[in-house]
């Protein structure tokens, strides 16, 4: 049995999260694994001495070359460089800021691009007023700034007038779009974005300076609708169902938002005046909740919505506080369950000199996106909480206690526990790893039925059988193996069906991307093992992290970006999966594993 | 001594205003006097039989041609023909709903013109649903509306989504411009607006309906900002010199218009969020400090203030509560003490085939504009508070007790009084036609100087010397006299001024407009003896009411009425009056009263 050790990331001063990671790792490919991007020309290769972040506990000594790089630099105690540096116990990584290049990544995901966002910071100067001095404040303005709109506040320009003299004045501003929403002349206003992933499950936002790309901050919590059911279909009934459910839901979550907004910006020391705009993704259901729209669309087939498109609106109208005449924008969705979160994610993608990949975000919905040759398909399949550990005898969220990996050596199951004490469960990737190594080891045939020759309760199988009888039993049974049956069919079916309609062979799927934390973590050969995906080359198979978070930032930094979002959304052809004639047939063959 | 009577008018259900007026008057002309027109094609000259009115107290009986329109026509009891009743005492007259044609009127003043406003009721029909109904209700509704934007709230989303079925629907909404704001399946929307005219004394604010041009209520109200000074100076001084002066003086402003619109639309049964727009006018400090914009330009040369041209915001941005979506919008403003009210005072007039007239709102500050073959010149004078009886000693209001006319008959001194007691003082008409009744009498020379000869207390002379002993003496002094003179220099050198740079001569001009309610009163004649104006014919002195309100009904009602105050605006010349080289010289010589 190896120990998982704990590995806390603050940014700023503040704790971004907490990984779990095997021993022995080295802190670039941790940090790059879950999106903090470390400055480093050489992308990790330990050749340019650049990454330079600082660490405390148990890590591995610096190496005659990291101590030269140290010398020559005369880097201060403490820093190490993350490309030489490797995890050996609990520790702590503290990212001061987040460089521009967050997005130069390898493996075919986006290259760097223009930061040019919607919000931009602008200068002007106000002339000197004529002998007559019969212009007004705002006329003067004007000639500072003739290329925008002057929608300032009337608080702003109650300032102005103090602050402009008669001379000529420098000024800076901030527009949106055309509209110059601040002006001052006593300081550089900063110029700040957040970009907000709303999971069903959980939220992540960012803070990110819209002038240099840098990301200053980040934090992730639950989703406070968690109360009032765990997954969208819950959800959608509880805001139809119920006398000011809608409200509810809508509340829960702006206040939540709002209170990210206030920490990221409290702890860098900045205002949410400071933020000019909120880009949002997430599903459909979670975008309409977060406006208070209806989502009885939901409720049924078509699952359709009030809208689908982006669109911007002034950041009070979703109760959002920033800066007064801030805005909110909502990325495109694309239909049926396939929202903003999955289109920003595929933002995040490189598309040149790539012919056909898939891209799949899987959680309790499966969203997946077949990309070939200009053309796209989406569809989601409801793969049930299985893949998160509901539903499952011994199942558990990726927490301590969690068995997270799962793999045979000399023809027996090893694993891996999360945290420091004994196997308490499952999570989604253990129990995916331990299904392949059953099927591996002969202990279940190939349409799942467990083999009786199994030691241990009849119908079952126990890891930990042999531990102190106070502990958990952590196991398996036959009704366990059917929901994950039909939770990796679900995936299957939707990209067979795909596959099918753009007329593809798995061989010609050049990439398969897995954007989530679930993703992230999942083995590539297990899940080949268990027939979730049709037979690619493992290697193939990229865990992109919070692809969707990402797209956010990305659309928050370029105007650009949203626009293409835009385009995205629309060119994608979106598949109901149910109402396609094969669907019954193609799931009910994939609910066996291959052979 | 002649009393005058009082006339209630009841606008709809509400109490628009009392009138003071001598008995005897056509209740025609009474109302058509201060901004009350009545439907009837004749124009009031007794012949069409239409402008039937619900009258009650003490008015003339039917005479023989009046019974017989009200046989034809089968009249209630109760109702009477305007342009027949006369007015003999204590009356009340009921006006149920305003008609389309207030703005034809006789006197050059401004023609009918089309009403196309900037808010309109639009209608369009939602397709049905497609088979696959996978159209969300957005993308349903811009088919509905192709020419609009769409600008809901997410409240009116929600009732629409509610509301709009799988089949056609048809639909009625609302737009401002090229956004629609409010889309209703179930109803169809009243299309309302706001006129504000904010005086410096007093407020006032019409109900109008945008689809028909109906002036549906009307209420007045004294500015709550009088309790921080009674003139525009005393409340630059105090928004400027008192910490929180200027969010007060917004407040209290912004509260009473609120309250006077809840008070429109309560008496008239509809809701403040039936209301769309709201147009204002004023001075430019009242549009100022309605905006809650510093107003610290206007305490000294060149009396310059944050903006002055017009422009439109969103209502909640000034606290004003009426539809979420709806507008306020600003008229623009000339310079210095010239404001929106004047230029929408401007919109009434009727410029086609009148070749040069004056146009003059007299208050504490009086504001003069020229116009003369397509120029126009405007300047403003601080006439002082005499006119409104202020600094004078016997002075007050035009409220009951106050002299308001004052006449010769067998060189003896006649004077009316309103209301039923015994008079009290002077308002600023009466003091007029005292001082002009003196100088007729000989009891004045030309410098202004009283003559000893008569009889009363030394330099002065008493109105009322043989009343009973308990009752108040109103008269006037010499010092009285000096104020009127002072007053009336200030308003005659603005007029010679404009004409001289005009290169014009009184013999040029053919009308002179005395807008407000004070202009109003005044006899022509006394106005010309005083020499207040220069010696034009008395005949082509007109009074035309509150024609700052009328004209911001115009602008409520009519796109193109916007776009052409603000060409005025632009067009106008503002002449700063001290600054010109002659104005000292000027000034003195209009001191004294022609010979």
């Amino acid at each position: 049995m190896v120990r998982g050790t704990k590995l806390e990331v603050y940014v700023g001063s503040h704790q971004a999260e907490e990984i779990w990671t095997l021993p022995g790792q080295l802190l670039w490919d941790i940090l790059e694994s879950r999106g903090h991007h470390v400055k480093g020309e050489c992308g990790g290769r330990g050749t340019c001495g650049h990454c330079w972040v600082r660490v405390e506990g148990e890590v591995s000594p610096p190496g005659p070359e990291e101590s030269r790089f140290m010398l020559e630099q005369g880097v201060s105690p403490g820093f190490r460089l993350a490309c030489h540096c490797r995890v050996l116990g609990p520790a702590q990584v503290y990212l001061s800021s987040m460089e521009l290049s967050p997005f130069l990544k390898a493996e075919g995901r986006a290259l760097g691009f223009e930061i040019a966002p919607e919000v931009k910071r602008i200068s002007g100067a106000v002339p000197p007023r004529t002998e007559e001095g019969t212009e007004t404040l705002w006329e003067r303005l004007a000639q500072a700034f003739p290329e925008s709109h002057l929608c300032l506040t009337f608080d702003n320009w109650n300032r102005l007038s103090t602050e402009v003299s008669r001379g000529e004045v420098s000024l800076n501003g901030v527009a949106i779009g055309p509209c110059l929403v601040e002006v001052t002349a006593s300081s550089t206003p900063r110029v700040l974005g957040v970009a907000v992933d709303i999971g069903t499950t959980s939220l992540y936002a960012a803070l990110v300076d819209l002038e240099d790309g840098r990301r200053l901050s980040v934090v992730t919590r639950g989703n406070p609708q968690k109360t009032y059911g765990a997954d969208v279909i819950s959800r959608v009934s509880r805001a139809t169902e119920n006398r000011g459910g809608l409200t509810r839901l809508n509340e829960v979550l702006v206040a939540a938002v709002n209170s990210m907004i206030d920490e990221l910006t409290s702890f860098h020391g900045v205002s949410p005046a400071d933020v000019y705009q909120v880009v949002a993704v997430g599903n459909p259901v979670m975008l309409h909740l977060f406006a208070g729209l209806d989502v009885r669309g939901f409720g049924g087939a078509p699952f359709v919505g009030v809208f689908r498109h982006s669109w911007s609106e002034t950041a009070s109208t979703f109760g959002i506080r920033i800066h007064p005449r801030g805005q909110v924008r909502i990325l495109p969705q694309v239909g049926g369950f396939v929202g903003a979160d999955v289109v920003a994610g595929l933002l995040t993608l490189d598309l040149h000199g790539r012919e056909t990949f898939l891209y799949l975000d899987i959680g309790t919905n499966g969203e997946m996106v077949l990309y070939h040759k200009g053309e796209w398909w989406a569809c989601s399949a409801a793969a049930g909480p299985a893949f998160e550990g509901g539903n499952i005898s011994s199942g558990m969220r990726a927490e301590p206690g969690a068995v997270d990996r799962v793999w045979v050596q000399e023809d027996k199951i090893q694993f891996n526990v999360l945290g420091e004490g004994p196997p308490l469960g499952f999570c989604g990737s253990g129990l995916i790893d331990l299904v392949a190594a059953m099927l591996e080891l002969g202990w279940l045939n190939q349409n799942g039925t467990l083999s009786p020759i199994q030691g241990g309760p009849q119908g079952s199988f126990v890891l930990n059988e042999s531990a102190a009888p106070e502990l958990r039993r952590v196991g398996i049974n036959q009704n366990d193996i059917r929901q994950l049956q039909l939770a990796k069919a679900a995936i299957r079916t939707g990209v067979d069906i795909m596959l099918e309609r753009a007329g593809l062979s798995v061989s010609d799927l050049d990439r398969v991307y897995l954007a989530g934390t679930f993703g992230q973590y999942l083995r590539p050969a297990s899940i080949l093992r268990l027939g979730l995906l049709p037979p690619v080359r493992p290697e193939s198979i990229i865990g992109i992290g919070n692809a969707a978070a990402e797209g956010a930032i990305m659309a928050l930094l370029s105007r650009e970006k949203q626009k293409e979002a835009d385009r995205l959304a629309r060119s994608i052809r979106y598949l109901e999966l149910a109402s396609q004639p094969d669907f019954q047939e193609v799931f009910l063959r994939s609910l066996d594993f291959p052979s």
